[in-house]
């Protein structure tokens, strides 16, 4: 298998959120392991100064509008949440404390929630609906719920976080594969031309 | 003919530009008048103190590379010109100099020398370049010359600014058909479904 495409998003990010319905049939289509690296864009608008998308007083109204469009225009059914945004910790940390043992279960999770938050408008923020997911992907919840409150688990994440900021990951969803950065939903069509050609 | 399409963008934006080479083709194919409204950012970014995106701290080294790629992408011939971005006033008044009079050449004019100078980089910034390139469309360079420097037009892009900042224009390429508005060359798909279907 070819190298790897790493997956960074956030679990409150919308656009995010349309690239995980995406990018493992991508992934898939191409022999391509997709490993997925949720993250807290929150950490990064702090540590920049920055301003959540949603809130930015030119691009916020149109990008609520944009969301919803690009979702019909993919079809995937979506509808913004309420409350939105929301702090996306305790899903991160559930992701972290599966991701290690059991992979493919961990991306079924953070799929579901995803699906929960943006299709359901359950909150994502609220731990019990996320241990709810989890029992529903057959995992201990009792076990789940002492590794989410664990040091080394909050330590990962800490981790994974300053990790990808490191690595130059500003936003929600990034791609890179072979250290080539995409961002955005909108250019899926170029990360798999790039995975099809070796180059751009 | 249905509602035309409007097409925001500065001349110095290298996905205006982008947009710019796509955007007769979809109307021409949907019979829809695409009315080329270009307009300073930099008055934009002064009014709401924004910082141009290849200037931002953290997205700035991606765009670069995403703009060369995604022209690549496109097939368009691309070379991020040196210096870059400029200042488009004069470039902007020698356009509506033009437009009300020789719709169609005041385009062709536009195209001409945003080409010249995302292919050949050749400064839109410099009067006389744009001058010249008014002449190789057949232009009287001695009116248009005295018209660029005309109050007259300096009014009328000082008017056409604030419209379209009044209208929530925030980016570039922005295109506006009835009332709804698609921000960026990666939206022109969406674009086309709505002039298509009339709806997204």
């Amino acid at each position: 298998m070819s190298a790897e495409i790493e997956f960074f998003f956030d679990f409150s990010s919308p656009y995010g959120y349309l690239a995980a319905e995406s990018i493992e049939e991508i992934g898939n289509a191409n022999q391509r392991e997709v490993v997925w690296k949720p993250y807290l864009m929150g950490a990064l608008f702090k540590k920049f100064n920055l301003t959540p998308l949603v809130n930015s007083p030119l691009k916020g109204s149109y990008a609520k509008r944009d969301i919803k469009r690009t979702a019909d225009y993919l079809g995937i059914p979506f509808t913004i949440p309420e409350p939105f945004p929301v702090n996306s910790v305790s899903a991160c940390r559930a992701y972290y404390s599966i991701v290690d043992d059991n992979p493919q279960i961990a991306r079924k999770f953070a799929l579901r929630i995803m699906r929960n938050y943006f299709q359901l408008n359950i909150n994502l923020s609220d731990s019990e609906n996320i241990l709810k997911a989890a029992s529903e992907e057959g995992l201990d919840v009792r076990v789940l719920s002492a590794k989410i409150e664990n040091d080394t688990t909050k330590e990962r994440l800490r981790f994974e976080v300053d990790k990808a900021i490191e690595r130059g990951v500003f936003g929600s969803p990034i791609f890179i594969v072979e250290n080539e950065m995409f961002w955005g939903t909108d250019r899926l069509d170029q990360l798999t031309k790039w995975i099809v050609s070796g180059s751009w």
